[in-house]
């Protein structure tokens, strides 16, 4: 397993020179809110989905500073020995709340929210925003590939082209959580039961003297998990003639049918079409084609809209890298401090109205149509604000306070849970299968203008009238600075 | 060390299914050779850089099943107790041929050739392309970006965008050997020897009552190693003014030297601009401006030429994630096996003459004008065809065969050298600073036409006249059937 890795020292240098400096200056037990969030969702789409959270956990739960690290910052010539002596001696003492995997997020909401020492608070933004943003990334764009092959399994086939290692591996995870059927990658089904197939390259192929020869000798040898690579040569004219002979002498004198034939190149819209007449009129209606090439969201919408004959898509590099957008810029931010036990909101302003931060500690609540089932809208509110779905509930635009609307008949869920109390994990996370379960259900509840791939309605993400006002009143603070 | 993981089992399904057929046929000691190559060069760029070497010559020498891969292998009911053995008892016994990390490469030539029985050459397919793709990929931008800071240097940042773990340590590597002075990320400092490097986050600034005061505690903290990040509240009116008081009150009377100033929005070519003239006229025309904010080749192009007073670029996502175009395309092909001692080279044929391959096995030949010192072109040729460069060598294109030229006055040198021999490493990777050397000499042979961002001019990459007939031979014989 990938998480036995011990990831501590993957961090951004100057989380070191601040901690030290915290340390030095007397800060290092002040408390800090950190709140982690992304401004604009990828593709120009409507919501992303949380993911990496599970991974994040485990790098807190292993955070702990070796000999050698201790070593490696000694050399640097720049610390303090107190500080060293704080690392070797490391006890992560934060509290955590999350979103859950799997959920839909929108931008400008805190999706993680880190209380505690800000030496510590501050250490694990590296970490966090690597977990959490890659795998939304990939999460968010294989939700959109997922939908856009209407109920159709897709397959993640990219990992030769992952962004190393873990791209691969986590890349296959936040893929399935999303709603790809599966992966092509054996350690990923191994480690993380995301289902994995995989029949033949075109060099298997090559590699007999003829199609037939090699189409033969594989169905003989899976007898019951027969896919035949249809496109080495010719896909009309030699590829399904002979796996439609290799179906008929090799797995029907032996009772099995044929699982499927794949295509990896050509015109899909016109082969696969060809390809089910093809099989249909030999007494195959029931072997699957499975189509491959450089695929993406919109790729597989438009072949689909031409009638195309396709039962499964395996997607590569598209998807394993988010190749249309292979950025998710989630950013960690300082929303608030204690002084003297009470909690004072921090604010960054900005130049760029879109980067001004949204201060203090809150939640974020979710507020479902009891009738619809259907997500109305986010609030942002302080920490230990109430809504009471039991009466109507205003919103508003924070930005264009005129409009306004009032809620009723609805349901309001708190979407930050918490997962560490003073260090302490004390969540446990879902099995992948039950994180994409309920995914799934959670895409439901966006109501289809949510989820159109261009221009899709945005989603409400307001302010309590309470955060408004704190906001409010930094912003006319700095600005009169 | 990320390397210690044993990513034997990070591999396409099909990979296993092929294997295990192979066996059970009897092909399993059929000797192949494959060749990994790319047919384009992202960003429309004239040539990529060759990196992740040493990480694929890693997994080759810990390839190996453990029990727990074979008791999941067995799991899934489809694999011979034979091929379960030879699995159990593997050794890796190729030989791989590769182009050195750091080198120049172009479109279609072999940069690595892998010789051996069909079962392991072929097995080593997804770990070669995720390696060599994912880490040429960052070398390749990196490269882009270093060329556009024109001799400034440019730092890694972007951990917390990257792809994954890997993709932020290997993405650090690859950068750095392509030319980037150092990283954000500690763990490739500490593993690695890539130079890190930081300060601090606009937290810090906030933490503090005021800017000052921040400031002041960073120099009072790290007088010799001072960076400040002067974009918190207002770069000119308030960044700019108390750095340089911080300077003159906590530096100068310790007898220290502010290192630079730092900005990560806004205007970076008015404002750095502005910022020199105030360090200047304060007496501290040697504290270096540090740049950063979604930058590239391109805005870093364009700030230099407004004038952008900058000593270092910050790089993050767009480099990391090489986010122009975050796909490297490489592909693993057979292209020929031996049959009764014989080589038959083996042609992969596509409607696609952008995607016919390259048969037989090769080499590489570069050839240098020994005046100029320049690349001139390269020649692929049979592995054992010799090019004596003491004659004039004629070359000429493979499409358009009556495009000739004469080479004289030039030096070959052959690219593919020796790396694994009947599957023990026969080569030692030199040290990441001197694979950093090798990339910027031989990115110094290279003309400057070949060297633009857009349309370069395309590099020669041609076939001996006995390759070319094979070619043709073979493309004859497939046309024809």
């Amino acid at each position: 397993m990938l998480e036995k890795l011990n990831l501590t020292m993957l961090v951004d240098f100057y989380e070191f020179t601040m901690a030290n400096g915290y340390l030095v200056n007397g800060l290092g037990d002040e408390i800090a809110y950190f709140d982690m969030f992304f401004r604009t969702v990828p593709d120009e789409g409507g919501f992303a989905i949380m993911a990496g959270l599970e991974q994040f956990i485990t790098y807190l739960e292993n955070l702990h500073f070796s000999e050698e690290d201790i070593q490696y910052l000694r050399s640097k010539g720049i610390f303090d020995e107190r500080f060293l002596d704080y690392l070797a001696n490391f006890q992560f003492a934060c509290d955590v709340w999350t979103v859950r995997e799997g959920t839909p997020i929108f931008p400008h909401e805190p999706i993680v929210t880190v209380r505690g020492p800000v030496i510590q608070a501050q250490f694990v933004e590296t970490m966090l925003l690597l977990s959490i943003n890659h795998q939304s990334l990939i999460a968010t764009k294989a939700n959109r590939i997922v939908r856009a092959a209407e109920g159709r399994a897709v397959m993640e086939f990219g990992s030769r082209r992952a962004q190393g290692y873990h791209g691969a591996i986590y890349g296959a995870r936040a893929a399935y959580i999303a709603g790809c059927a599966g992966t092509a990658c054996a350690i990923s089904d191994r480690d993380y039961e995301i289902p994995a197939l995989g029949t033949m390259a075109h060099s298997w192929v090559q590699l007999f003297d003829t199609e037939y020869e090699a189409f033969a000798a594989y169905a003989r040898t899976y007898p019951k998990n027969c896919t035949l690579l249809v496109d080495t040569y010719n896909v009309l004219k030699s590829g399904i003639p002979n796996a439609i002979r290799a179906f008929n002498e090799e797995l029907l004198p032996r009772g099995c049918r044929p699982v499927g034939v794949r295509i990896d190149s050509g015109d899909i819209a016109y082969l696969t079409k060809r390809m089910r007449k093809m099989l249909d009129d030999a007494g195959y209606p029931d072997c699957q084609i499975v189509a491959s090439n450089s695929l993406d969201e919109y790729i597989i919408r438009d072949t689909l809209m031409q009638g195309a004959c396709i039962d499964m898509f395996g997607v590569g590099e598209r998807l394993i890298t988010s190749k249309s957008e292979p950025v998710f810029g989630g950013v960690y931010k300082l929303a608030a401090v204690e002084r003297n036990g009470e909690i004072v909101p921090k604010i960054k302003v900005s130049e760029n109205v879109e980067k001004i931060t949204n201060p203090g500690f809150k939640q974020v609540y979710r507020l479902y149509g009891r009738t619809s089932g259907k997500a109305i809208a986010d609030v942002l509110t302080l920490h230990d604000e109430e809504i009471d779905d039991t009466k109507p509930y205003e919103i508003f635009d924070p930005e264009y306070t005129w409009k306004r609307k009032t809620v009723t008949d609805f349901r309001a869920e708190k979407l930050l849970i918490p997962v560490f109390e003073k260090g302490k994990c004390v969540y446990q996370s879902p099995d992948i299968h039950t994180i994409k379960r309920f995914c799934a259900e959670q895409v439901e509840t966006l109501w289809d203008e949510v989820k159109r791939f261009e221009n899709p309605h945005r989603y409400y993400v307001d302010l309590s009238e309470d955060l408004w006002q704190i906001r409010q009143t930094l912003l006319k603070k700095y600005s009169m600075k």
